[in-house]
């Protein structure tokens, strides 16, 4: 079973990698970019089989290692 | 509009970061964890309203910016 998680920086918390985007883009000629944010994308393989326990237990990963919980948000979809 | 840009490496290049997270799993008792891969997750804001156009306009951001097409691949995700 594979968890696919997105970890994304909460709303109004300053984004500076996303802001660099932003900028470089600007550069780069591209016109009518607004907010770029930056996340992190994660997939890990499960030797869990029931789905819901597989969400139980990536959503205990997101907590102690994954994600800041402070700052970032996250969500998970389990896939087979 | 808003597009959603998954930025992922390649079959076959190793991902340190990836095999950091599934090794820090692992030393916090989460066993059956499997491969653990990381990539990027940017979303960005555009002033185009037609979706192909704004498509092609990521597709090129990526090609020159976002991603490195040597060991990276990307998806990209047009929202409203």
């Amino acid at each position: 079973m594979k968890a696919r998680v997105h970890v994304t920086l909460k709303k109004g918390v300053l984004d500076p990698q996303g802001q660099a985007i932003a900028h470089a883009l600007g550069t780069l000629g591209f016109a009518g970019v607004g907010d770029v944010r930056q996340g992190k994308y994660i997939e890990i393989e499960l030797a869990e089989t029931d789905r819901a326990t597989a969400r139980a237990r990536v959503e205990k990963m997101c907590a102690q290692l994954l994600a800041n919980p402070v700052i970032e948000d996250y969500a998970i979809e389990i896939a087979e």
